[in-house]
C-alpha cells in the first residue's frame, strides 16, 4: 500500500465487516476462519476500527512477578502508527488485560483501536474517549499477579482467529474480520463496488420490488 | 380476531412481555415454554414487535450449493401483512441468516419484525431502520456455503418454544413470549386489566406503602 | 462508619470499581474473589451503586406454593436505608426475580440498588426510574411457582463472591467488586489517592510521553 | 398395577430404554421431555432400574446450619419398597448430595435405584454393593454447609424432566426414562412386542437383507 | 492405494491416533484441524477404527414427515467395503441417529465403523458386537419426528473437522484423526517408523535414562 | 513427616478423597477451594494417588518454537520421589500436554502419578502401566507448535484449586483433594478415625437400622 493510512481512513468511513466477509468469501477464503467469534464485541455502538494487526499474547499466572507490567509497558510502548492491537489472553476469566490508560498510551503512539480476546476495564472512560475497543468482557481486576505477556510481534490466536503481525484487521457492529495482506488492496476495491449493488438492490426493494427480481438484477443479498 | 392489525398495534403500544407471561400463567400454561430463551435480544432497547408467526428452517452445510439463496428468497417472498419472522439455525454459530436486505424486503412485504434463533448482521442499517429484529448474536458472515433453508411454513423451535405457524408472539426488551392462538383475545383483554392493577400498585408504593399492603389491595406484583 | 450515607454517596461520585479492585489487591485480597462474575452487567452505563449488602437466597420450585412471594414481600419490606439488594437463585434460567414493582418499593424504604445473581423483568421501566440494577439476564417470567425464597438476611454466594450481610457492595460499568466492611474506610482513602495517580499519570501520556517513563513516576496502571 | 414388584422385575430383565422411549412416541408423547439430559450417566454399563419415582428437592446454601443432615435423613428413612431416588440440586457444582452410606440406607428400606441431577461421592464402594446409581457427575464434597433439602414427596425436575411422586422411572446404559403413570402397563406390553421385532430385525439383517427391506417388513428400527 | 483393506488392518493392528496426528504435524499440516474434538469418544476403550469416509448430514426437524427413516436406510443401504461412517446432527442434543441396527446393517455392508457427532442409543448392544463407534453422547431417543437426512455423500463437519467423501479416518481411545487422502501412504509408512522409535525411547527410559538423553538420541517425545 | 513415603502408601492404601474432604470441611477449610473441579478425572476406576505437588504451567502458543520440548524435558528430569505431577493448560482445548513416554520417565524419576488440568494422550498406553494419571480430557494432538511450559515449581491453579508446590494432593475415583500441608497429619489420622465409624455406620444400616439412629450413633453420614 502506498497510502497506507488514507487506505484505512477509507475503509474505516465506507465499508462493513459483512461487505468485507463475502468479498473474502468470493476470494476464495470460505470456510477458512476470516471472522472473529461473535463474543468480540464493540464496546459502544458506532465503533469502527481498520489498521494493522499487532499482536500480544498473554498466560494466566498465579503470583505477583517482579515488575509486574514490564510485558505491557514494552508492547504498549512499541506500538507504531496505523497499529490495531490484538491481544490474546487465552480465554483467561480472571482479569482485565486492557483499560483507559493502555488506550489513551496506545492512541498517542498511532494506533487505531484494540481486539481483546479477553477482558477491559475501565470502561466508562474508554466510552468517552472513544477509542474503538473490541473486548470478549468486561472485568475490573487487573493484570498484576494474575497475567503475564509471553510475547508481542508473534502469531497469536484471536476470537478464534489466527492473526500474524501485519494482517489487515476491520471491526465495526457486526464484528471483527481479518484480511489477508497481499489480497488487501484487491478485497477493498471489490468491497466498494459490491456495497453500492448493495445500495442498488435496497432502493429497488424500498420500491416493491420482490427480492427474487432484485438478486436477480444486482446478484446480491 | 375480526381486526387483527389493529390487535396487534394495541398490543405493541399497550401490552408488555412480562404481563402477558403472567396472564399465560394464570391461564394454566405454567412451565408449558412459552418464554424464549434469554438470549434472543432485541437490536435495540425500544424494540416492540406483536404479529402471525412465519416459521422458516435452516440447517448447516458445508459446501457452496447452486443457487444458494433459493430458500431465503422464496420465503422472504412469501411473507405476507402482520407476519414476524421466525428463523432457526439450529444453534449454528457459523453465519449470520438475517441481515438488513432481507429486513428491507421483508418490511415491503407487510412483515412486522423478525425473531432470529441465530446471527444477524447489517446491525448498524437494521438500526436505521427501526425494523425490530430479535437475534441470538450478531456475526459478518453470508449464509452461502454455511447455511440452508430445509423448509419454511413448518413448526420450527426457536429460543427452546415450539412456534407453529400462525401463533402469536410478542417481543420487547424483557424478551420474547409465545402466545396460543385460541387464548390470544382472552389473554391479550386480561393483560390490559392486569396492567392496570399494576399501575395502581406503583402509586400506592410511591406513596410510601409497604409491599404486603399493596400486594394484599391489588394481587399482582 | 460515622457518616454511612455520605460515605456512601462519595464513593458514587468519586470511584469506580477498577480502583477499588486494585487497592484490594494492595491490601492483600489478591485471589480472595472479591469481584463478581462479569456477567452481571448493570442494565444501564451510568448504573452506580454502593451500598451495605442485604442478601436473599432463593431455590427453584416446580409447583405453585400458597401465598407464593411472602418471602418475597418479607424480604422487601425489611430493607433499610442504605441498603443493596443481593439476591441469588442458584443460577435459575427459569424466572426473573427482580422487577420494577419490587424496585419501586425497595426504593421507597431506601435501598440504594440491586445485584442480581439471576434474572430481572420489567427492565424498560427501571430503565426510566433509573434505579441501579445489576443482573445477570433479563427474562419476563415470574417467579410464581418458579422460585421460593429460602431466607433472607443470611451469606449468599452472588456472582462467584461469599457476600455476608452488612459487606460493603459497590457496582459500575466494569463491575461488582465486594469490600471487606473492617477495610472500608481504610480502601476508600486509599482509593481516591490512587484515582488521583491515574489522573496524572493519564495527563502525562496525552502530552506524548512513553508508558515507561509514566509508570515510572507515579507507580499505577 | 396388581403385582407391581414382579412388573418392575420385568422391565429390569427384559425392556431397555429406548424401545420404551420409542413406544412413548408412539403413544403421543412425542416433544414432551419424557427422557432425561444425557450427562445424567449410570455408574457401571450393567446398571438398571426401574421403579417408582420419590423425589427429593435440595437447594445451596452457604452456611452451617443446626442439624445439617436432618432433611436427608428424614426423606432417606421415608423411603419404601421399589422407591427410586430422584434427587434434584438445581445444578450445583458445589457438592455430593448421594453417596454410599446413603445407598446403603436406601437399599435396605426397600428402594432399586437412585437417579441424581447432581453429584454423588463414594463411587468406588457403590461400584461395589452395585446400587443402579445415575448421577451428572462425581466430586467427594459433602453437602454440610453447601446443601439444604427443601422439601420431599414434591414435584421436582431431574435431567430436564419434571418428575412427580409416583411416576415409573426406568433408567439403563442409553439413559433414563419416565413413564406417565397411567400408560405403564400399556407401554410396557407395546414395548415387549416390540423388542421382539427388533430381534427378527437384526436376524434378517444379520443374514444380508437390506436395511430398506427388513424395516418394510418389520416396520422398526 | 493397491491393497487399501490390508492397508487399513495394518493401521489398526499397528498405528495410533498420536503417532498419526504427529506425522501429519511434521508433514505441515498443523494448525489445519486434523483432529476432532475431545467429545467424540468410543463406546468402549479397545475400540479402533481405519477406513475410507463415508458422511452424511442430518438436521433438527420438530415434525414428523411422511417416510421418516428414508434418509437412513438410503444411507445406509449405500455403504461399501471399508466405509467408516461420519454422521453429523449439527449438535443437536435431541436424539440419537446412531443406533445397534444400524450398526449391525452397516457392518454386513461392509463398514468398519462409525464417528458420531451426535448421539448414538442401543449401547449396551454395540458394545456385544465390538462395533467400533465414536460419539458425542448418548441417549435413548429416535429421531423419527426429530432429525432428517439433508444429504449423504457430501462433505460435513464432525467433530469440528470438515471431512470430504474418501477421506481417511482413524479413531483410538485417544480421538479421531481425518487424513489427508493424497498423503496417507506417506504418513502411515512415517507413523510406523516413528513408533518403532517411540518403542526405543521408552526402553532408554525405564532403564533409568534421563528424558534430556532419550530426546537427544531419538527426537520423539 | 518423617517417613514421608510410608505416609504415602498408607494414605494411598486406608483412605479416600471423600473422608478427606470431610475433615478438612471439619477443620475450618469449608468454602476454601480445597477439592478440584469434577471434570478432572482418572484414566481408570482404581487409580488412587498420594503425595507432593510439583506443579508446572503451561500457556498456548501458536508457532513452533526453537527446541520446543525443553520446558516439558526441564520439568520431568527435575522431578524427585513421591512427587505427583500437578500440570496446568490454562483450560487449553488444542493439545494433550501429558502422555506415556512423560509418564514413563517421571516414574522412573520417582513420581507417584499425575494430575491433569488439560488433555492427555497415548491413553491405552498409560493404562498398561498403571500410572495413576487424572485429566480433564483425552486428545492425541501434541504440546509442539502449540503449548509452552511457562514455569515450574510456582503456584498454579489446577481444576480450580491454588496448589503450592509442596502440597500434599490425594486423588481417587470421588476427585483429588489438595490437604494444606501443615494439617496433613492431623488431617491423615482423624480421617482414618473417620472412616472406621463409617464402617461401623455401614454395618448398623445394613442390619436393618434407619439412617437416624444409625447417624445419632455415630455421628458420620
Amino acid at each position: 500500500m502506498t497510502d497506507i493510512q488514507g487506505e484505512f481512513d477509507l475503509m474505516e468511513r465506507n465499508l462493513y465487516s459483512a461487505v468485507i466477509s463475502d468479498v473474502l468469501d468470493d476470494l476464495g477464503y470460505t470456510y477458512k476462519n476470516r471472522v472473529m467469534r461473535r463474543d468480540i464485541r464493540p464496546l459502544y455502538p458506532e465503533a469502527v476500527v481498520a489498521g494493522r494487526a499487532a499482536p500480544v499474547l498473554a498466560t494466566d499466572i498465579y503470583e505477583i512477578r517482579e515488575n509486574p507490567y514490564e510485558g505491557e509497558i514494552a508492547y504498549v510502548d512499541s506500538l507504531e502508527k496505523d497499529d490495531v492491537v490484538i491481544a490474546s489472553t487465552g480465554g483467561s476469566d480472571r482479569y482485565g488485560i486492557w483499560g483507559e490508560l493502555l488506550s489513551t498510551a496506545a492512541r498517542v503512539r498511532g494506533a487505531r483501536g484494540a481486539i481483546i480476546d479477553g477482558f477491559t476495564r475501565d470502561v466508562k472512560r474508554i466510552l468517552e474517549m472513544r477509542f474503538p475497543v473490541f473486548a470478549s468482557g468486561i472485568n475490573p481486576l487487573d493484570s498484576k499477579g494474575r497475567g503475564w505477556i509471553v510475547d508481542h510481534d508473534c502469531p497469536v490466536q484471536c476470537g478464534g482467529v489466527l492473526v500474524n503481525p501485519g494482517d489487515i484487521v476491520f471491526g465495526d457492529l457486526d464484528g471483527v474480520v481479518v484480511i489477508p495482506k497481499k489480497d488487501a488492496h484487491k478485497a477493498i476495491s471489490i468491497a466498494l463496488k459490491r456495497a453500492k449493488k448493495e445500495d442498488l438492490t435496497r432502493k429497488m426493494l424500498m420500491e416493491g420490488a420482490f427480492l427474487r427480481d432484485a438478486y436477480e438484477k444486482y446478484g446480491v443479498l
